[in-house]
C-alpha cells in the first residue's frame, strides 16, 4: 500500500455505469512524513476521506475487495484514513 | 487510475480475436492540469472517448471489468471521460 | 498495453511444461513513433510476430486471457501485430 | 518479492472493516546488504516483523493468499523475515 | 517476463507455512546481453537454476501458475533458464 495525500477531486458524467456515485479523488503518494512525493493519481474512496487527509491506497485487484469496489472497473482504492506515522521510534505525521 | 489524454489511435489487422471491434486508444498519463507528463500507453475505449479528450483508465485485471472487456488480453481500459478535475479549491481543468 | 518492437528472441530447455512449444520474444518498449525507449523484457507471442515488427502487449493476468497461454506463468503476452499509429491527426508509424 | 527494512508503523481508525486488528507496517525496499534504496510503502504484517528487521514483501493479488490477508483490500505483505542474504558467494546481511 | 541473472540465496525461518521448502533465490534484471542493470528482487525458483544463471522471471498472480507455487503468497517465480538470447540475427548471450 502507498501512504497519500488527498489533494482534490474529479467530475465526470460520462463512465462505466458501475462507478455511478462513487467518490474519484486525485492524491499524490507521499514520504513517511505525509510529504508529497509522487505524480498525480485517482482512486476510489471508501472511507469519506476529506481533500488534506493522508490515507492508505491499494491497488490491482485487491482495490476491488470492498463492498463499495466490488466487480468495478478501478484499480485503486482509499481503505484507510491515517492517524500518525511513526519511524524509529519518532511520530513523523499527526492528523491534525 | 491515471488521469491521462487520448493522443491517438492504432490499427491493427492481426490480433487476438476477441479483440476484434475494439477501439484501441494511444494516451499519455497527465498531471492534475490534464499537461501530458508520460510515455505513451494503449488502452481499450468503453466510453467513445475521443482524441484530445482526458480520461480515467484503469489498469491490470480491473482492465477487463467492463462489459467489452470482460475475458480480453487488455491491461488498461478508459472507463470515464473527465469533465473538470479540482486541486485544494481550484479549478486546474475543465473539458472544454 | 504498451507499445513495442520485437528484437529478438530467446531459447531455452529447461523451463515451465506449460512452456513448451511457446515463442519467448525480446521486446523493448517505443514511442508513439515506434522508436524503442525502454529496458528489453520478454513476452509470449500469440500472433505470429516477427522479429523487427511493432506489436501492442498485454501484461499481468490479462496476458493469461488467451488460449495460448491460458493457466500459464507468463506475465506478458504479445496479442496484436501493429499496422500504423496515428497521433494528433498525423500517422507516426505505419508497418513497411 | 522484494527486500526491505521495516522502519516503522502506521495507525488508522476509520479503515474497511477487514483491516480491524491487522498490523500495519511501513517499510523502504533495500539493496542485496539490507541498506534502504526505495521510497516508503505499507505492508500488512503477518509474521510479528519487528521495527529495523530486514522482511520480503510480495505484491498484488499474491499478497492476498496468507491466512491473514485473505479477502482484504490489501496490496502488499509481509511473509518473511530475513536471517541472511548471500550473494556471489558472500554473506551480504546477517540478522544480529 | 525479465530476463534476470540470478546472484544469491536468502534464508529464512519465520515465514508463511506455504513457503518451507521454497528456494528463495536473489535477481538483478538483465539487458539482452545478460547484463545486470537493475535493483535487486527475490523469486521462487522451480527450474533448479543456480547462482550465476539468466532466467526468466514472471511477476504478478502469473507467479501462481506453477504447481510449486500454487496458492502461495509470491510474486515473482523462476519459471525457465535461458540458453541463448539472439538479438537482431546476433546471438547476444550463450549460456556457458
Amino acid at each position: 500500500m502507498l501512504i497519500a495525500k488527498v489533494i482534490g477531486t474529479t467530475v465526470s458524467t460520462i463512465k462505466d455505469e458501475k462507478l455511478t456515485g462513487r467518490k474519484l479523488m486525485i492524491l499524490r503518494q507521499t514520504d513517511e512524513k505525509g510529504e508529497p512525493t509522487g505524480k498525480p493519481f485517482v482512486a476510489i474512496d471508501t472511507v469519506n476521506a476529506g481533500v488534506g487527509e493522508l490515507v492508505l491506497t491499494a491497488a490491482g485487484s485487491s482495490a476491488r475487495q470492498t463492498t463499495i469496489t466490488k466487480d468495478c472497473p478501478v484499480d485503486t482504492v482509499i481503505m484507510a484514513v491515517i492517524d500518525s506515522l511513526e519511524v524509529d521510534g519518532q511520530l513523523t505525521f499527526v492528523k491534525s
